[in-house]
Order: structure tokens, then C-alpha cells, then sequence
């Protein structure tokens, strides 16, 4: 803890789907709706679901179009999802036990 | 990530203020309803819920007694409590950038 009480979590970023897909796109340019299935190993509805709640706060971008003739969506991390999650995981230091 | 996918998250660690308890409860050998809310700045109500869905779990144990005259429930958290929070923290560890 710093100080007297623990600092909040935004609940938009803390829940487990949201938050591996926040973890992936801070450590590539975008990924592809496809991958972010596999990875977060959720169904097509729950994670539409939660990419829309990452769009709606304006912490990620999603573009549709196509690759040949098959629709793809790719989703990249926004300059406001960015400064969420670095501040997010500021928040989730106090939550922590220190490493030994 | 270890692997392709993401470890779960232990959903009845995965919440603010449970979080925040075993956090607390990680690093003292017990507390009481009274720092707990204080610190957790939570409501006696919704820090009762909390509190009952860890004992349900088996990773706390809730004591009921007195202090003087006044009502004092302390907590402890148990070894599956320990265990628990051990592998949670593993695996918050697969959504989290690498440090620097």
C-alpha cells in the first residue's frame, strides 16, 4: 500500500479477458480479432463484448476490413489506453507483495 | 505469457477489494472487520460479502469474539488461502509488461 488505503483499479481494464487483451496490444502495433481468441481463449461473442467496452472508454482503436475476401478485424492500443494501463498497473503495485 | 495463452485468474481473488483483503492479510497474521474496512474503504455490508465468499473458498478464517464489551471479528488467512493467492500472483504475472 501507499499510504493509508489502496489505490483503485479501473474496472474497465481489471477483468481477466480485458486485461490480457490490454497486456497483448501494449507489446504489438495491432493484432487481429483471430489472435486475441486464441490467446484470451474466450468465444466470438464474450470477446466482442469486451473489445467494444476497451473502444467505448477510448483505450483501443478497431478497424474492420478484409484480407482477400474474409473480413478481418484488428484492434491497436490507443494514446488513452496506454496512460490506463501503465496506470492501472501503478495501481496494482499496491496489491502486491513486494519481491523479494 | 507462458505459452500461447493466458493462465486463469482465481475469479474469487480477482476482485478489488478481495484482492486488497488478501493482500492485507498476506503480510499481518490477522486483522480486524474495522481495518479491513478502513483500508479497503468499503461498506460493513459489501466487506461482509467479500470476507464470506473467501471463508466459503477456505482461504480465510473469520473469528467472532469480543473486546471489552465491543463486537470484534478478526481474520487470519489459511494455508489454502496462502497457496491460493501464491498461484494467483503466478499467473498475474503472464498480464504484466516485463520490468524494465
Amino acid at each position: 500500500m501507499s499510504g493509508d488505503t489502496f489505490m483503485p483499479l479501473d474496472p474497465v481494464i481489471h477483468s481477466q479477458v480485458r486485461l490480457a487483451i490490454m497486456s497483448i496490444l501494449t507489446s504489438v502495433k495491432q493484432a487481429d480479432f483471430g489472435f486475441l481468441k486464441k490467446t484470451t481463449e474466450t468465444s466470438d461473442g464474450n470477446l466482442s463484448v469486451h473489445l467494444s467496452k476497451l473502444e467505448e472508454a477510448g483505450y483501443i482503436s478497431i478497424k474492420k476490413g478484409f484480407r482477400g475476401k474474409k473480413p478481418l478485424t484488428t484492434c491497436s492500443l490507443k494514446e488513452k489506453g496506454r496512460t490506463a494501463f501503465a496506470k492501472y498497473l501503478s495501481a496494482l503495485e499496491d496489491y502486491l507483495p513486494p519481491k523479494e
